[in-house]
């Protein structure tokens, strides 16, 4: 028996077909998907999975924030092991990112109900209620909830562009359960994804053994210039915001690539005010975006974001305003669950690595109230969060049979 | 009769009394003032104006472009010696930003009809048409159209953001006039202005004598880099706009600074596209502003930039557009105006410096076909195109008799 388990595998092309099946909703022309949280799309897509859940026997339950468990019934009456992620999509959002952590875990189930292999511990297969944020905003919202980040009334009260709320949109759509968005005991949860970055793929490795996820502090930064025409003002009477920003950029992106490999710094949005040609802008505001694995690293860029600030600000001769938008500390993964996606890479023979998440995943509150590790696959180019987002087939194949047997070695096989 | 004309001086509690009547036509609670070209505002302008030079005798004309000629007759048939300025404002623009060089040269009528001074040359003092460009772009249309740089049909058909042309506002104010807005002969033209920077006021000047305009180069900076999540992507492996905007700007604006006190460069606007905080951006876009007095000055910003183009490209492996906007070659002004100007500043006894103007003007048109100078007198602060744009009564009376005297020197006096 035990020979057997270990030997088993899920079917690469049932996923394959499920993927491609999933991604005809809101399939987009360019080969993306528009699914977005609680639209009509997303509403066919959790109809879909719903379904293939209980033509394999699953009982599916809801809870208020729209999270769907699909449960597979162990021998004995102990917390569940859970795998899972979100079907919900970018605007211009790819085939997998997200679908590909739920199918898997489908597939998991699949494979067990065909080879008739009972657990103790249940299963279960969660789809995350709004990971991507693309229509309300924040991201992760349905797992936040659940995990206590967020309350209830917050959950629900969230809006999209024409304020529409999840609240209402989740009972339009039919899936405002009644089961309480709360967690519960878990004996681990594990959440298979695309990497969504380029080293896998650089580096010619099958499986991420991810071990956490990185720390990102976001800042709103404000350089206060004094407006003034483009001619007649001698260059050292400016007090130019653009030289601000620009000297900043330079010398932080400086520490950032000396100070460590796993640093990460993002301009993501910058804009002058008021924008006019032939004038020395008031001000220029940039969305900064730093990120660390670890709690000493977030800390030390942080420090030299300060310290940058006050070299500038003597350089250029302007006022320079940084504003804490967002802290998300460094998340570092259960070792136990660590430990057996490592085990059944190393049994299944894939070339693999440690790696550290660099963007957030349901994962991340999850893993406030469970023991949780996660799984990646390459994505081509590392690209992610476009239609153009693709994976092969084999290391899908792969990232599934790591599921399969990290989740049999945390739930137990029924003697 | 010499030594008389010699000792004229004009009045200077006149010419304030003047602009300060002025400035109640559309006048702001902040001090400003709004009246914009061809408003309800500009024709109580254009009309006060007129009144003021009906009431000493002289002959007003409109020209098609509603351009306004105020003409003094002289004892012979002479080409004129022409002034003016604008007296059209900013949306919330200033008191004294072209209406003072109109309003000098109607000081400078008065102070002769009351003297009973009569020239050679008959003078005229102008009022240009939309110099502004806030209502109707592009900027300088009426010295524009006048001096030939547009045609009347294309200054005619310019258009304000209701879609109300330039053709229909001046006959709707009662300004268009039947005389040909084309170019005649003229002796000389000065422009009195206050400078718009900080030169004069900084190195306790009264004077300007302008010696030309700055040449300027508008481009549109695109950087193309590739858009990737702000976490997982290495900075290695990244092709990072706004790493490669901000280099750029570091090495263009310390090669600027290095090459010439004279150069100017101005980023007024950028932005980041698509501008989410947690990508890096596919693209930035950077309006830049080249300025130089000497064509080969300002030849050599323009390889300059080319060069650092090259670098960055190379550095930071994004692709860098550059597309020419606009190109102003520098204008030199007449020298028998300038020595006119010069000569005046020195008899009277003012601090003055010969200066080039970093701003655009109507007199760079005019000087496509009439000998031209300009008379810079200090701003505070150097603040212009603002509401709080100010001038002292001193140092508005000081150009304005430089302005009478030079005027007189190009148009001789009457035996």
């Amino acid at each position: 028996m035990e020979n057997t388990v270990e030997n088993l595998r899920i079917d690469g092309t049932r996923l394959w077909d499920s993927l491609m099946e999933m991604a005809q909703i809101g399939g987009t022309p360019a080969g993306g998907c528009n699914r977005q949280a609680l639209t009509d799309e997303d509403k066919q897509g959790r109809d879909l999975f719903a379904r293939w859940c209980r033509e394999i026997g699953c009982e599916i339950r809801v809870d208020r924030m729209g999270n769907i468990f699909a449960r597979r019934a162990g021998s004995e009456d102990l917390p569940p092991v859970i795998t899972g992620s979100h079907l919900d999509t970018q605007p211009t959002g790819g085939k997998f990112d997200g679908v590909y952590g739920v199918l898997a875990g489908l597939e998991v189930l699949r494979t067990l109900e065909q080879n008739k292999v009972t657990t103790r511990a249940p299963l279960e297969v969660v789809v995350w209620t709004n990971e991507e944020g693309a229509r309300f905003s924040p991201a992760m919202i349905g797992s936040g909830v659940w995990a206590g980040e967020f309350s209830l009334e917050y959950g629900h009260g969230r809006a999209d562009k024409e304020g529409k709320t999840i609240g209402n949109e989740l009972e339009r759509i039919g899936y405002l359960g009644d089961m309480p968005a709360e967690p519960k005991p878990i004996t681990a949860a594990f959440e298979a994804h695309i990497e969504q970055g380029p080293i896998l793929e650089k580096q010619e490795q099958v499986i991420g053994v991810v071990t956490g996820v990185q720390g990102i502090r976001w800042y709103d930064v404000t350089f206060h210039g004094t407006p003034c025409h483009a001619g007649p003002t001698p260059m050292e009477d400016r007090r130019d915001p653009v030289q601000a920003m620009s000297l900043l950029c330079q010398k932080l992106y400086a520490e950032v690539k000396t100070f460590s490999e796993d640093a990460r710094m993002t301009c993501g949005d910058l804009r002058a005010e008021p924008g006019s040609r032939n004038t020395v802008p008031e001000k220029v505001v940039l969305a900064l975006d730093l990120r660390h694995p670890q709690p000493e690293g977030l800390e030390h860029l942080h420090q030299s974001l300060h310290r940058v600030v006050e070299e500038v600000q003597q350089a250029t001769g302007t006022t320079i305003e940084v504003r804490d938008e967002w802290h998300s500390p460094p998340v570092a993964f259960n070792e136990d669950c660590i430990a057996a996606v490592d085990k059944a890479v190393n049994a299944l023979g894939y070339s693999h690595r440690k790696m550290v998440s660099g963007a957030g995943h349901d994962s991340v509150y999850v893993s406030r109230v469970a023991p949780v590790s996660m799984i990646f696959v390459p994505c081509a180019g590392g690209l992610s969060h476009n239609e153009a987002e693709s994976a092969e087939a084999e290391h899908l194949e792969a990232g599934g049979n790591v599921l399969l047997q990290a989740m049999l070695d945390r739930a137990g096989i029924a003697s």
